[in-house]
């Protein structure tokens, strides 16, 4: 069970766990989410990379609000990083899609949950923390009639201490088509604003590998630099 | 920040919060059960115990299915309590439930979470234990800006440890109306089918405190119990 939402991580994620050889069952939260074009980049993306099935759950996060990215009425701060937890941070929401990912887990059988969280470049959220996510496994296997019955539930994050630079080399060795990714937080027509957070990570990471972003150099076709990766994406069995 | 069902024991819960001077805010989940009757039950209760807000949040479960409450095909178990978690279990139910709580605390300030879990006269789901709840509040506290800013969130579950009946005799002592609550898993045009778990746990405790269940008892009126009561439900300031 991966979580896929669309952007450069997630996707990472669901390479490396196909390359284990798991078959992956994706699932991407409707929540409301400013940058919704994120949604049909994980159709996409769980389709390139041969996920077996891909799920998307609606849940209105705008009815809760109190994020730059529920709230219209909240900026997406933009112009470079600021101390402290940015007005992006959505309350609660990795508790939501790990819990979501877990009760579907747990009606189709799966016991690994993959979570593309990040604690080295990232915006300080807490709920993408190491501590986070260790916390949330222990719950998942007392909240549940399989963990209670002896399944064990693991939540894998392997993106968790890894920089943004190492999990773009990881993809692009994995064939990750990062022309369909969109990390945007306040996209314009669908292209990315160039100035969120996630966009100035996203930008410093890919200067450093050396390869131009296939999403945000509109003068390089899509596509380009998975194709020069080694490997096709793998088709699952 | 009190999760209302519409049930006898959130219900409960809602008047003891009140009781100890807590401006509740009530938050019920529409999340495709099949006993969908307890929304409206919900939100009659939360006005008459004098709930200072209810916020009905739409999730469905039934795109995860797994239970015989979120999936037509799977039957209310009927006619006695069996051995085992039965197929009324909802996966992830309570940690979504808290999950959404949280999140909504978190917007609003709410810094106590409620919530009406019973791990005596119980169905044996393994998100209704105390270790699930204890779990749960070190997860909020690990997820949350609020948290890691400080502020510590405390779940609340002060029935988990009586009985069915204890939890009666404090809801008419705090003048509960059970006439508005529901507990039937499988209602027929509204009415309980005197048949599944949750309604045979239910009429077996109002038999031990030795007053008619209002709801069931057809041939009384619907509220003379909390009529009976020392006091009338608290407006909320």
């Amino acid at each position: 069970m991966v979580l896929l939402s669309g952007g450069l991580d997630s996707a990472t994620v669901l390479a490396m766990a196909q390359e284990k050889g798991y078959e992956c069952h994706c699932l991407t939260v409707a929540y409301g989410q400013r940058h919704a074009v994120e949604i049909d980049a994980a159709r996409k993306l769980a389709a390139a990379l041969g996920a077996v099935e891909h799920k998307v759950l609606r849940l209105d996060l705008r009815d809760i609000g109190g994020s730059a990215l529920t709230d219209d009425a909240i900026s997406v701060p933009k112009g470079g990083l600021q101390d402290g937890i940015p007005a992006t941070y959505v309350p609660a929401r990795n508790t939501l899609f790990l819990a979501l990912a877990l009760g579907y887990a747990e009606v189709i059988g799966a016991r690994d949950l993959f979570i593309g969280v990040n604690a080295v470049d990232y915006s300080g959220y807490p709920d993408c923390r190491p501590e986070f996510v260790a916390a949330f496994e222990t719950l998942a296997n007392l909240a549940t009639k399989a963990g209670v019955e002896g399944a064990r539930f693991q939540i894998h994050a392997p993106l968790v201490s890894m920089t943004k630079a190492e999990i773009i080399r990881q993809g692009l060795r994995l064939g990750v088509d990062y022309g369909l990714t969109t990390s945007c937080y306040d996209p314009v027509d669908g292209d990315p604003c160039g100035q969120c957070d996630s966009c100035l990570i996203r930008s410093a990471a890919f200067a450093e590998v050396g390869v131009p972003d296939p999403v945000c150099d509109r003068s390089e076709p899509r596509g380009t630099i998975a194709n020069e990766a080694p490997s096709e994406p793998r088709e699952s069995t």
